[in-house]
């Protein structure tokens, strides 16, 4: 074993990780056989059971030895009788044709009869009936925080049928019936007889993707919603803008994107910001943005003058700027327009409004800000001023209707919160005691603390991901109550087009089925095992996941 | 500053790497701007250095700021006069079409006219005249380790000149005149007259690609190639097998890849082979190919029986095995055929043989094996068993007249080696002693053990491989000359044709310069500026190296 991997054991050793994530490892990197399953169980092997490559598990499995073919020619996606949803719904339709890409699409190649099935056994399944049962269906709308993802689907002979309230549950059953589907080794499409009864651990699942620090394609965000869906997530948080740049094209104030973003190509049009929430909207996923303010602001100097404050030194303007100017009328009533632009284009019920990691040297070189401190009577305590500013961002935004997410740092400095923010929790060194604070305080808390997938290291760290249980942290059942789900956070300093896909996934992965399943499903062989299957169907579907670990995915020289 | 960041700070500093190294970083992982070089300078800018986008490095640079102009239409790469190459070079001939196309390619979209060039104040460069100057150019031959590659070219108005000794060099000359030529924002095409003398530090420049953990398809190959041409590296090493599968698929014993391949389309036909060795030759690199014996052979025993020593319990086989049997007469039978046909199939003067890491504990436990020991007088040293066995395959590979290569652990372990074997120095933990050791010995070294860059960290990384001087080691002016070079190693276990590309590189790039460039080109601001430029430069070549930072490529958009 060499030092390195040494030392890495002590590094993880020192954040109290339990020792059954720290692998040994070899010189060449590979882990001992008995340190882990043997590599030979990729593929859904004869004897393997239909779970087996289920991701995230579902809460309730049951599962027959009996096997039901489908034959791509013959089989359907049908609006099931008595749904409130039918051929107008426009968002199951898409769904429909989706899923059948997906389950049979990458065997296209071959030709199919039209005849009875090869000789085999096994009875047919001919439909999966989906109903809808609310009285709306919900087709046109947008997923909220507050939506059923909920669903129930029973698969026998000769038809199968998904049961949701919500089309949002019927999107979650979709995925789930296609990952019920393999293929056998004669490419013979196969469904175990099974009933699942399925709903989220967690309202709030999301993604933090970070479009400042590096621009990304609109590609590579749509490709990323994709894998968002075949993992139940349900939360694209769009850190949209940053210091580094302002791709974010804005109507009332074009010149943040002509001059803060990296490049005149490199930003989001509103159209383009209309085809993400959308293609998410179309997956059962909403899209929170993000505009931090006031620190991480630089790249909005650029494009709008009079907005950050001037630093100084010895008396005099440095020609630096700091955070968002909070004693001038003229910031707020900047914000108060940008914020009616954002609450309009982005449906979604919360922004997210940052508040995170300000810089108070700059505040505390500028004159107007110390007399207007002198003035609020906040002393030398610039935390005030910043609940001040944040103060003022929060009323502007609720004025418009909008629930409201922010970093920690808010709550950590006092600021006055609406009942409804959502506190999100990022600071890795003891979050557990800040998860009881915000929760004590009553506030509703996101955490992303232990999943900041930027943070790359050796090895397989989505177990480390994995075992963390959200709700480990001292408070009473109602406080737990108010712990929503979590996000996994993947900051972009060293992630781009190039790397995103690979680095977000499977690793992700790990944080969706924490989120997602009930807090029992904790077994690391067992999850290993449906890992890797998991992550051979995404690189079948077109998702460029990193490997698990050695081995190969039977099907993936078919993959895209 | 989260706390993460600290522990890796920490890890850092009880590896004793320099404090410039670790990266202070914010939560979001960006480090604060005063940390680094502004990230505004991506692009060559207008008061650009030209020699600001070379990597590596070259020995001598003189630029001047008069610039010329390049015509696509007109602009010609030939042979010059007295060269000894002319147009049957088809080494030569690819490389000039290859060149033209990584120099003009990207903007081919745009119409070029034939008329005279912008109303731009610049002369005109008409061609680059390559002239190879020994009696024979060597077009048709192989690499090898004393092969010249330095180089010497002048460009000035109306034709540049590069001048080498053998094609090689030429090669090498062909990347530095492409990376000298820029595009402004008109898409004018310009260069700096120039003159540059190079020649590589080290002779032996490799990057390492492990096709057995993750088979990976021969596209990541070839392009993996590419890369290391546009870096200079000059070696493959293939390590094309080991326990996780066979994907070698051999004339004399198909079974090997029959049975030891992952699947039976995840090989390496003979043809695949031929492939990659003459893509590799036409850009100047060598094909190692390491068949490590005897241990890391788990998948040589699927397709050939009584191959490897049957472990014992309780005086019962097992039904597992070990390392290659040691003392079977079949062994070394299959072998000599086996090596044989490798000696072959691989043209270059090496053969990797391994002999890393074998487990004693199979032949202890195995009756035959230590009857055996007693009759050779081994007592109970299995390292000299060991050596007895790499003996015999030392003696076989030597008599095909092949040079071999092998892990150190070879020379640790005190078996007798021909003079010229390469010893390969991997172990992390105090490696310089044992470079001392090695050269001390009077054999040829390549170094490894800083640079397997399979262990994955957060941040810039690559100063960390950067930062290595690899005659840093105790020893005499004749012990220096010994180390030959290094090697850029990424182990499969978590990389396939999903991540590869982006993993590799830049990261290898750091260790490129370090064995092409002078020991004294150090300068990390220097490099971080002239390697996001020559990251750009990948990226618009069609390679999807990851950023090195925060920033975007001025020309991203219309890369492939």
């Amino acid at each position: 074993m060499g030092r390195a991997m040494g030392l890495a054991g002590l590094l993880l050793g020192l954040v109290a990780v339990p020792a059954v994530l720290v692998s040994t490892s070899l010189r060449h990197g590979a882990p001992r056989a008995e340190a882990e399953p043997e590599p030979s169980g990729w593929e859904l092997a004869a004897d393997a059971l239909p779970e087996d490559s289920l991701w995230p598990l579902p809460q309730r499995v049951r599962t027959s030895p009996r096997q039901l073919q489908l034959a791509p020619s013959r089989f359907q996606l049908v609006h099931g009788a008595g749904s409130s949803a039918g051929p107008g719904c426009g968002l199951l339709q898409d769904a429909f044709r989706r899923y059948y890409e997906y389950m049979f699409g990458h065997s296209r190649r071959r030709t199919w009869g039209r005849g009875p099935l090869a000789a085999r056994a096994e009875p047919e399944l001919l439909q999966l009936q989906v109903v809808i049962e609310a009285g709306d269906p919900g087709c046109d709308g947008h997923p909220q925080l507050t939506s059923s993802e909920a669903y129930h689907l029973t698969v026998t002979e000769p038809v199968a049928i998904l049961k949701a309230s919500e089309v949002w549950g019927a999107l979650r059953g979709l995925e789930t019936f296609s990952q019920l589907v393999h293929e056998d080794d004669y490419g013979s499409f196969l469904v175990n007889e099974s009933e699942i009864n399925d709903f989220p651990r967690f309202a709030h699942r999301g993604v933090l993707l970070d479009t400042s620090r590096h621009y990304l394609p609109l590609k590579s965000i749509l490709t990323n919603l994709d894998a968002m869906a075949f993992n139940k997530f349900n939360v694209l948080h769009w850190h949209i803008v940053d210091d580094q740049s302002f791709p974010y094209q804005s109507v009332y104030f074009p010149e943040l994107s002509d001059k803060g973003a990296y490049s005149s190509n490199l930003i989001y049009t509103p159209t383009d910001v209309r085809l993400v929430i959308e293609y998410a909207r179309l997956r059962g996923i909403r899209v929170i943005p993000e505009f931090d303010t006031p620190g991480h602001t630089q790249s909005w100097g650029k494009g709008q003058k009079d907005l950050l404050t001037p630093c100084y030194n010895r008396g005099q303007p440095t020609g630096s700027f700091g955070p968002v100017n909070p004693v001038w009328n003229t910031t707020y009533n900047f914000m108060t327009k940008f914020f009616k632009e954002i609450s309009s284009v982005f449906p979604d019920e919360f922004i997210h409004l940052g508040g995170d990691e300000v810089d108070f040297s700059c505040w505390k070189s500028n004159p107007e800000v110390k007399e207007f401190m002198k003035k609020q009577g906040f002393g030398i305590d610039y935390a005030k001023l910043e609940s001040y500013y944040v103060q003022n961002i929060l009323d502007i935004v609720s004025s418009y209707n909008k629930g409201q997410m922010v970093w920690q740092e808010v709550f950590d400095h006092k600021a006055q919160l609406k009942p409804d923010t959502v506190v999100q929790v990022w600071m890795a060194n003891n979050y557990t005691p800040e998860l009881s604070r915000v929760t004590g305080a009553g506030f509703t808390a996101v955490l992303s603390a232990p999943w900041y997938l930027d943070y790359i290291s050796y090895g397989q760290d989505w177990k480390k991901y994995y075992s963390v249980e959200p709700l480990n942290f001292p408070g009473s059942e109602e406080q737990k109550k108010l712990l929503i789900g979590g996000e996994a956070c993947l900051w972009g300093e060293f992630v781009d087009a190039t790397n995103l896909t690979p680095r977000l996934w499977p690793r992700a992965s790990a944080v969706g089925e924490r989120l997602w399943s009930s807090s029992n499903v904790t077994n690391l062989q067992d999850a290993y095992k449906r890992l890797t299957s998991h992550r051979c169907r995404m690189l079948r579907r077109g998702i460029a996941a990193e490997p698990v670990f050695v081995g190969y995915c039977a099907h993936e020289a078919r993959g895209p």
